[in-house]
């Protein structure tokens, strides 16, 4: 099923996976504020579907995303006040919010640029596959900017040492320099992308939908609390899970050797 | 000394060291509650010890620990309500916050099964040394459940990018992994693994024993507040160090080139 | 211009450049009080100095900071209370908070001794180049004292499980490994290190001045809140930038694909 609903995004069910396009291509997938509206509304349509365990994000035609498409924000601000482009420019900060808070796997599939608000987006992903041969950068510093709406999540991705100076140097780095900054999970060469892509949503057919859900909420919570606060939360969240219908099959499969049921969707 | 109060673990104590061995290997060393508490108490009966500058913490018969034992818990909580039954699964929080807090050095051999409550232990070890082809993973997730308890140990120990693919995918991985993803130390043959944990025995005799229990002191302190919260502490700790006898030998050792006295242990 | 008001440093002017040169040589620089205040004091100095983008942080004559100088420290110690101790060993927390707040970007340099307070001070660099051979260590409890002033900016720089190790055992390792424990940005050979830092140094002409003091300010703003709490003075932050003249001066560049005007100083 491809919904026809998103004019900057192409959106795909499979269930148990969903796969969504950043599409504007004559513009290497650079965001405008429709496309910033259009990633917070798929992931806000996408948050009760039990039926989807995975999001694959990416671009069209060979790029994820050049950042912010900075001739069209120019324009879109063209007679508002400072207050109301300071709101505009926060739809930004929704998008990313409304992906960081999916219940599902995201699986940022990251090729050509990935650049400015693209990278931010990288940052929030679950598990990050890039081509070696990817264009990386904050080049905001370059032209008298700041990654400034993205700094938070790009600083949580890779820990402060890596981000001050990939922040104040703007400096471009490649896939295989990615996986050592501590950015993606795994960089390979960019014909193998799908088929990486692929074995990662095999695997996941393996992983229990309802604990996906569980655990997204899990790592939220803990990074979010000191450890003393959210116990009883944690010990009650394992008891949950035992006494689900999910928790029992897996167990049950477990201790049979057998595959448990939610592998054959 | 071996002590024969433990059912579930095997502890020895040779000045300044002690080694604790999981010690179900018919089940790869999987937690009971029994061990669990055994871990908590064996701990806290370690803490006072001046004697024992550090701890290595082992599994028998070639696997560190391979998780929670599920058969055993869910018999164990039979008959109970799901308050008492939570309140029982924090007894591996317990385990987990007694090892956290020793007041030695706690050095981890890792070989084997190291899989979910078992990962959980390890990753509250100041040295992590892990046999190349060791079998980490937590597979929770696959089972229907969660890595809830120890998701905060988790976190802290390799960052949230990495626990999220991981805790997300249940997929199993080595020790050269384990190291690219900053959860060991380092990662050597099987067959080199006593001969490198001796070696780093060998060199924390040459460590105050009072200057690791204040390091470790300090660690956690700094972790659970903002620097300038603590500076009154840190500065006030580097002038205790200073004019206790250990700091007078120490830096009256290092001034004369020679070897303090505590090597000798 | 060199500045000849400082006793234990070089300082360097030469816009958009600074260099600063712990300059105690026959001590492998370490750091008695006067080194202590005159960092503190320099950085202060150049915290409203515009001109300067970049200050790069070295030492004299092979070796960049082989930490506090005991004998010193004793010996400026006498006749004091312990009250009036703490205070003076606190000056060493001035002196890192005061490079840690620049502006600028800083630019480690190491090589030969990195060790206590030297090491302490490289953490709070945005760039640090070592040279393959350096040697690192925080040997503190070696001699019985612990790490303990610098311990939030070794814990900061580098996470805690590399930190616990490091400050546990005291060991030594060079360059290459710092590398690996995501401590430094770059190993090279030694004789490397000018050319590479004069690398850097002109990437950085690149950078506009106006958006690097943002970037330095912004890192520790996200670093000390919640992204919730943020979230207005980041959006303001980029609308700022957008405005001010190197903003506009940015993007036209950009747009018309030349270099904007700031890379000519």
């Amino acid at each position: 099923m491809t919904s026809p609903l998103y004019e900057t995004l192409i959106v795909t069910l499979a269930p148990p996976f969903a796969h969504i396009t950043l599409n504007r291509p004559h513009k290497r997938n650079a965001m405008n504020f429709a496309m910033m509206d259009e990633i917070a509304a798929v992931f806000a349509a996408l948050h009760p579907r039990d039926d989807i365990r995975a999001v694959v994000l990416q671009g069209a035609e060979g790029n994820f995303c050049a950042g912010g498409d900075l001739a069209d924000l120019a324009q879109a601000a063209q007679g508002m006040t400072r207050e109301q482009e300071d709101r505009q420019i926060s739809r930004l900060e929704a998008a990313l919010l409304a992906a960081n808070d999916a219940p599902q796997v995201v699986v940022a599939r990251l090729e050509g640029a990935v650049m400015g608000g693209g990278f931010g987006l990288a940052c929030i992903s679950d598990i990050a596959i890039a081509a070696d041969d990817a264009a990386f950068a904050l080049p905001e510093v370059r032209i008298g900017l700041a990654p400034s709406l993205i700094a938070p999540y790009i600083v949580q991705r890779m820990g402060l040492t890596q981000a001050r100076r990939l922040m104040l140097t703007g400096e471009r780095f490649n896939g295989q320099q990615a996986l050592a900054y501590g950015i993606v999970h795994e960089a390979v060469k960019s014909d193998a992308l799908d088929s990486r892509i692929q074995a990662i949503l095999d695997e996941l057919r393996q992983c229990a939908p309802g604990a996906i859900r569980a655990v997204k909420a899990l790592l939220h919570t803990v990074m979010a609390h000191p450890a003393a606060e959210t116990l009883a939360y944690r010990a009650s969240l394992i008891n949950d899970l035992r006494y689900s219908a999910e928790g029992q099959e897996g167990m049950a499969a477990f201790l049979a050797k057998r595959a448990p049921k939610w592998t054959a969707v």
